[in-house]
């Protein structure tokens, strides 16, 4: 038996605004604004406008009170009000954020952890004393994740170092957030074990989780969210978290774990990290090849992509890019400068790798490859690879003067429209008269672009920025592939993702950080735009 | 220059209660719980004691009314409160839950959307009415996910079954939460692209979204958690969201995708999912290896993993198991009864599935393997696989009598304990008197066993799980490695994650669903345990 309608005049039911209790609670919501911090509504999402405004006290006596209790719990040499700590704590020459040191607005202290606890302690003083806090780790981001726009008090992480437990029949280990992943494969060498993830030379375990980072690897192994089985997280309040214990798989509960991968500080602290890892391949190969044009390049990795070819890393670096390596001289060969593919191949034997380098030649030839250097020597691998590895460094040689800006950004798009977006970012960087390069992770429909410009010139720049970001978002791409949001991206992702989207990000910001102290206005606006 | 402190006390400044708002927050939180349903404090958790009363209206009345609105939406046809259907959408004989046609509590009506947009008007007369929602696709979960113990409505997703767009150069597809995973594959496969995911056969996306699931791929492809690219979703309120375009790759704020994923409906209803598709492998063969005892099956896995050798799948089934497919009668083969390891090898080519096989086979004989069939010939691969893809059902020719009860479960744990595990459970089960099978993704640690058992028998059979489950946790394990939580493992998340950490899921749950309408006690407890 189905149910028959017979009600009269539905619409209207349907239509009316939801009042009766949801109405009372916003009543009682804007009374409780002087009292509490979580809106009170019956909504799933907050808008910026009903946000409450923010109670932070950065005055000079809550800061010297608060740098008093630091003191006590890390030690007075581990709290720190110089000039020169708040000025590295405040940005760098490598923002897209407009920084430099005379312009640059520090923060008020910087306070050096040891211990889970000891970040527990500093985070609920300034959570009764209502100090903005900026995490700091490595501090190699680049989208303005660690300036401290809200003043306040940064937490640097540097002291918590130490690789905790490396398990290597489970594939695993534990560290503190002051691990670099360049230190970390360093130590699981030994036990043929590896780290996938590989950002920027510097970066740490805290930051890469805060902006769920990837690199060369992520064609093969994924990104960041893809190896982190469990965090150790302080909350806004002081609350030590643990997300998960150390299976490789779970459905126990809410994937608190990501929720955190890539909230760049705002939902909670990360102060230890569990990471699944790699064994190493027993056999590696590198093959670079160069093409008549970007689009045949990318028609290449398509094609490669489609035959279910694996392939450890493919990247893509345009004529300009390469130009740059031989201008620089930082590798030994002479480079043709033509848009090229640098490919990594492994595997647990030779044949295995040699079987696909060799598919890989052949459809790199059709379509129209002119060149296939390979190399499985060890040294010859280093030598091929040490272009790719050397791009952003061989650029900085192009700059005209050593007091030209660089800004580095990315989008990805679906994987069909990356020779589009290509073509169509070179030909504007072309056209707006800078110097630029374009440089890919392209098998994830990834990409990066490297503008070299004088400070006078910088509109110019954001300019061809803003129309690249606005052309990935427009072919169902994003505006950040693996830099993150922070402060440059954050007016792009009511765009890309629709503005209720955005108002659930913020709903989930405030539950989990009610008084904004954590990172506060980054990726998400707390507070509308002036 | 560092700060010195010269602070007196600070011991009891730090010890300070949150005085002042947060405490007046509180104070109107109290009143508030009259009016609103968020609660008002300045924490990051929320206790189960804290969260406000449900004030859910599943009285006839309001039910009737909210049914002609619903009739108004989706058509009378579309809306049932007839008992079979209602029976249907209370539980079933699989369930680890202990349901019967007798005993089950029904709910109040199950309406059949056809649309995003009419999933977002019922769930909106849902919430203005304060109707408890549960959400239905394929009906296959087995840890009570779909049981409408608050009563209510089911919203059941079977209309939604349309395969939206396939993307074949974008290796992606947006379908519907009523497309089935096999359907599904069977459309892919003229573009040689494949969905990896493999659970139950009969489950539906939705519903594997929901639990998070994953099946014999994961060993090589991953979960669920990393299939899903972006989602559309319906919340608590009825504000409709998508997570993101449909770049493979992005950084673009928090990880919302993954928060659904695995939420079993609590914090949103899916309505729309964009998927990661792979390439179907060119080659693929399949092996079985028999070994004298679980532990050195266990070994070999191990020795192979940790030399990077790759497998598209291992499974692992006990002798209880491999006799119950000779019994069952399923498969033309008569099988060893002896711990048995199944394997999968995928490739581009013949060479690279051959070389990973011919490794995998001496491993395997190092750790006392006494037979090893291999078949790369499609049909004897169905031959041989087949008694891996029949096991449940073998299991089920197994019971006694027709009217005994099955419950499987599974748990996971970090790959080196999953022998001591194994052995402990199976030990634990020869104990108890009940037939028990073991069957495990063992590439992953995770293992399921099958009880059989009769109803008078279900506190032995609970006993096994419960100390099964224990003893994953107390080996930094956990409870549920691809079934959820649902209702039976609920009470062991506290155990296994601690209660700060639970207290932050209900945080993130009452921040999503401030009236507790969707799926509402699944996973967290929002109200104590009676």
């Amino acid at each position: 038996m189905h149910f028959t309608s017979c009600a009269r005049n539905i619409d209207s039911i349907e239509g009316l605004p939801a009042l009766g209790i949801a109405g009372a609670g916003f009543g009682i919501g804007t009374i409780g604004y002087f009292f509490s911090h979580k809106k009170q509504t019956d909504s799933s999402t907050l808008e910026v406008t009903d946000v409450p405004k923010f109670q932070h006290d950065t005055s000079a006596s809550n800061i010297s009170d608060a740098c008093k209790e630091f003191s006590h719990i890390v030690g007075s040499a581990n709290v720190s009000t110089a000039a020169q700590d708040l000025l590295i704590h405040s940005g760098s020459d490598f923002q897209s954020y407009a920084w430099t040191p005379e312009t640059a607005t520090p923060g008020a202290a910087v306070v050096y952890p040891g211990s889970t606890e000891e970040v527990s302690k500093i985070v609920k003083v300034c959570h009764r004393r209502k100090i903005p806090i900026t995490p700091y780790s490595g501090g190699t981001s680049i989208e303005g994740q660690y300036i401290p726009t809200m003043g306040g008090v940064a937490i640097d992480f540097t002291r918590m170092d130490r690789i905790i437990e490396v398990n290597p029949l489970d594939l695993d280990c534990t560290v503190q957030p002051g691990v670099g992943w360049q230190d970390l494969n360093h130590e699981l060498a030994s036990d043929d074990l590896f780290f996938p993830p590989d950002p920027g030379p510097g970066a740490q375990i805290g930051g890469m989780i805060g902006t769920g980072c990837s690199g060369t690897n992520a064609a093969a192994y994924g990104t960041m969210k893809d190896w982190v089985l469990s965090l150790t997280v302080v909350l806004a309040d002081g609350t030590i978290i643990k997300t998960r214990q150390r299976p490789r798989k779970s459905t126990a509960g809410f994937d608190l774990t990501r929720s955190f991968v890539g909230s760049e500080g705002t939902l909670g602290l990360v102060t230890e990290a569990t990471l699944k890892l790699a064994v190493k391949p027993k056999c590696e190969a590198v093959a670079v090849c160069t093409f008549p044009s970007i689009r045949a390049a990318a028609n290449a990795v398509q094609s490669i992509i489609s035959r279910g070819i694996s392939v450890a890393a493919v990247e893509v670096l345009d004529e300009v890019q390469m130009r740059s390596i031989n201008v620089a001289g930082l590798t030994k060969r002479k480079w043709t400068e033509q848009p090229s593919l640098f490919f990594k191949f492994t595997g647990s034997t030779d044949v295995i790798v040699e079987d696909s380098a060799k598919l890989v030649g052949k459809i790199s030839e059709k379509h129209g490859s002119t060149s296939y250097a390979f190399a499985a020597d060890a040294d010859e691998r280093e030598e091929l690879w040490s272009a790719r590895k050397n791009a952003l460094w061989s650029m900085m040689a192009m700059r005209e003067s050593p007091t030209d800006k660089v800004w580095t950004t990315d989008v990805a798009v679906p994987m069909s429209r990356l020779a589009d977006i290509i073509e169509d970012s070179k030909r504007d960087i072309e056209q707006s008269g800078i110097l630029g390069a374009i440089l890919g992770h392209v098998g994830d429909g990834n990409f990066h672009s490297i503008l070299l410009f004088p400070e006078e010139k910088r509109d110019i720049a954001e300019g061809v920025v803003h129309r690249m970001v606005e052309k990935a978002i427009a072919m169902k791409g994003t505006a950040t592939g693996e830099h993150g949001v922070g402060l440059v991206k954050r007016d792009y992702l009511e765009k890309e993702l629709g503005k209720a989207t955005v108002d659930t990000m913020r709903m989930m910001k405030n539950a989990f950080d009610p008084l904004c102290i954590l990172n506060c206005d980054k990726i998400v606006r707390m507070a509308p735009k002036i």
